[in-house]
């Protein structure tokens, strides 16, 4: 993955019911318009088997895990998506949008759980060494205005998939704050995008970082 | 975990039909008759939980999990196990006698798949901090015969859980010299046994070791 046709790895980050999963599908066909073979992925999940193990974290009672199993199988997860999803497709020179990755767990099992964000690091760069997106675009909204959002959406998927939507309002508030000291802290990396507006407006203004991140 | 009332905590470890399984019954048994309550136990698995991610582990196709993936999913398992079985049993002054513990991950994904052990380390260090049993039994057995073994064990769920037995016999060579050496390396620790006499041999071997140790 050091080779310099290499493709690009963004991420979108973000609270629940910000849009990542419907931005990520906009931005990924904006790209294959541009003539830019792109995959859309999403975590935890994005390969077969991080998708098994996608469902041990979603599904369930808030209680279920402890935050360093969990840590652990968000990483176990990564690590099937990185190997067999994200990595071949860069390696191959297609972009990949992923809706989720490391940050993610640094706000919800860290910022959101309590878990230390040292720990976090450590299994973070055993697992991954040094691979870190090019670019995260910071999807920020209100947080009652995003689990509103999220409690909305359609279909029995969601619905089971609810277990973190449930563990109350300071928690996601918690998120939300971390997710914007992730963006202070790596400000080369990241972008804070504005996720209040309607879906057209968020779009443009991910495309618009995206375009000058990478001189599109 | 600290206090001096503290139960005492001994993992079985060894390849393939060591009959580690037999061995934990027979041993929590005998301590049970001294008097000591005993949890027995097993990894991966040995919490609700962790017996979900067990799943993952053994069953189906070799190739299904890299090595990374595989090691993490050990620890989340191993980490809900610690927090919801050994760790309330050893608080409440019980003794816990688990078949398998991190020697495992060393062994089958470090020596057994080529994960390097520093590796490992950093992930147990992260994890489980200086957490360590407090005796350890290798069951030591010729790999052929191991293997025959755990072929003719009865029953359905052993054919399912056949994943590692698939990985071949070089694989299986290097988990018994693997487990020779933590044995080595940790000589305050562990205990190798031999297993290649009868079950009561085997098991009075263990009682000796674990009567020695404690001073029983």
């Amino acid at each position: 993955m050091t080779s310099s046709r290499r493709g690009r790895f963004i991420t979108l980050e973000g609270g629940e019911g910000t849009g990542k999963s419907t931005q990520v599908r906009r931005l990924a066909a904006a790209l294959e318009a541009r003539g830019i073979a792109t995959v859309a992925t999403r975590e935890p999940g994005g390969s077969p088997g991080a998708e098994e193990i996608r469902r041990l974290l979603v599904e369930g009672e808030p209680a279920r895990w402890e935050v360093m199993t969990e840590t652990l199988l968000a990483y176990a997860a990564r690590a099937d998506h990185v190997a067999r999803t994200i990595g071949p497709a860069l390696v191959e020179g297609k972009w990949v949008v992923s809706d989720r990755f490391s940050d993610s767990t640094f706000a919800y099992q860290g910022a959101g759980r309590g878990m230390a964000r040292e720990t976090i690091r450590r299994i973070d760069s055993a697992v991954l060494d040094d691979f870190k997106p090019d670019l995260t675009l910071v999807l920020d909204l209100d947080v009652a205005v995003g689990l509103e959002r999220a409690m909305r959406r359609p279909g029995a998927q969601s619905a089971k998939e609810s277990r973190f939507e449930q563990f109350g309002i300071d928690f996601h508030e918690r998120l939300r704050k971390a997710f914007l000291d992730i963006a202070k802290r790596h400000p080369d990396r990241c972008r804070v995008i504005d996720a209040a507006g309607t879906e057209d407006d968020i779009h443009a203004a991910i495309l618009a970082a995206v375009a000058e991140r990478f001189g599109l």
